[in-house]
């Protein structure tokens, strides 16, 4: 571990506990606005509170580590020893990201065959990006180097299910898209915009040690804060464009309603 | 830190110890209370929760530091060395403040579009508000002097979007108020006086240093009292009046639809 000033290690010091309260709040969130949708499209809901609760008490577990991990000497926070765990963030990933793709796909209310078929192949190939990258992540840091190490080669197999998720997404997602209602397809597009844009970091800061970003205080304060920041938008940010979604769901749903009982009346 | 008599110390321990109580009960009133007031205004009670639920997580982070930034040597409490964590403050206020707009838009019940580009614009410039402030706070104390430092400039950045705020809620949202029933537009009143108020008091602890509020005891005491009172009026009375006025909506709803049952049965 780098050393760090005092307002590096308090920066990520910070941003940790923001996510912690992030995390929490939104499950209070998911849970106490279930009933604000449509029974249909609870379900989505209550996976996005699994989904936030499950990261909140890893980043508890991240941020004691953090703590941990440093201790402050003179006017400097230097490593105590104690190796920073930050192989959390992949138990953390393995259980939420094939989560994330879960409440995706239920939210869409597709036909039952069609959903679960989605959700079998798309959660699968979550966990298994995962998977494929934690035995680089945990390899020592000086085995960190070249694109055609032991390293490089987790990286690219952990890629293979990353492209198929993006492929299963905008190709085959993109077709059921047609049959939504158009504010609904539009927050569709919107929350695939934002899986591409937050899930493009992780590969980026694996890549850290192949573009110069490997090792120092800055790298090291850069990838941790990104971290944050793209666990918050990818999770809490992404819960609530489904709870956007579930909730144009249920005014188009509450909208056809009220026509149709008005058509039994002046029949 | 500057040292503290006994009774000094006290003070402001016990005063985190009351806001952590008041944000906690506060969290429990708006989760329980939530079915008393009709089903639209529901999802602004939640708001309200998250904001004293995310509040009293900090509060507990800054109680938790005060106290290990303080021992009791002899009759009096000297710093510890580990530094007090005063930016928890910025770090809860940059979720919070933002949420707190969110609530106050949403009970009003606004049309879809008017809402949320008011929730869209006031939430950016909280965030701004706050995200504006914490470069000049974490400023080593030295270095918080002149108004035209780096530590004003960062004030004086942050006075912009408060400002805007403030425009927007006595001018673009009192052209709506007219709309609203009689004793709403009171409370709507009110609480945008007691916004006024509360966060009125943010500036002049920012402010400290150039009004001879720098440092000393009583300076320290002054500051962390009065934080704790402008949060709990800021975060728990807040959530209260827009429970009130969530209330008066409900019964104003009730009774024109009593009017209009009776109607029915009257033709």
């Amino acid at each position: 571990m780098p050393e760090l000033t005092i307002s590096q290690y308090s920066l990520v010091y910070n941003m940790f506990s923001l996510t912690i309260a992030c995390m929490w709040a939104s499950f209070a969130f998911f849970v106490l606005a279930k009933n604000q949708v449509a029974p249909r499209f609870r379900i989505s809901l209550i996976v996005s509170a699994l989904v936030v609760g499950i990261a909140g008490y890893h980043y508890l577990r991240i941020f004691q580590s953090w703590g941990e991990a440093y201790q402050l000497v003179g006017d400097a926070y230097v490593a105590s020893g104690v190796p920073f765990n930050d192989a959390y963030r992949y138990v953390d990933w393995l259980l939420t990201v094939p989560l994330l793709m879960v409440e995706l796909v239920l939210v869409m209310g597709l036909v039952k065959s069609v959903q679960n078929s989605l959700i079998a192949r798309l959660s699968i190939a979550a966990f298994l990006m995962i998977a494929l990258g934690y035995p680089g992540e945990v390899l020592p840091a000086e085995a960190k180097t070249g694109m055609f190490s032991a390293y490089g080669m987790w990286g690219f197999l952990s890629t293979i299910p990353f492209v198929y998720i993006l492929y299963v997404l905008w190709v085959e997602l993109g077709k059921t898209m047609d049959k939504q209602p158009p504010k609904v397809r539009m927050l569709l597009r919107n929350i695939r915009l934002l899986t591409l844009a937050t899930w493009g970091f992780y590969p980026i800061a694996y890549m850290g040690p192949f573009i110069g970003l490997g090792s120092g205080a800055g790298a090291e304060v850069f990838v941790q804060v990104g971290y944050t920041i793209a666990d918050i938008a990818a999770k809490c940010g992404y819960g609530i464009m489904i709870y956007n979604i579930a909730r144009a769901k249920t005014e188009a749903l509450e909208e056809s309603t009220a026509v149709e009982e008005r058509e039994l009346v002046n029949a």
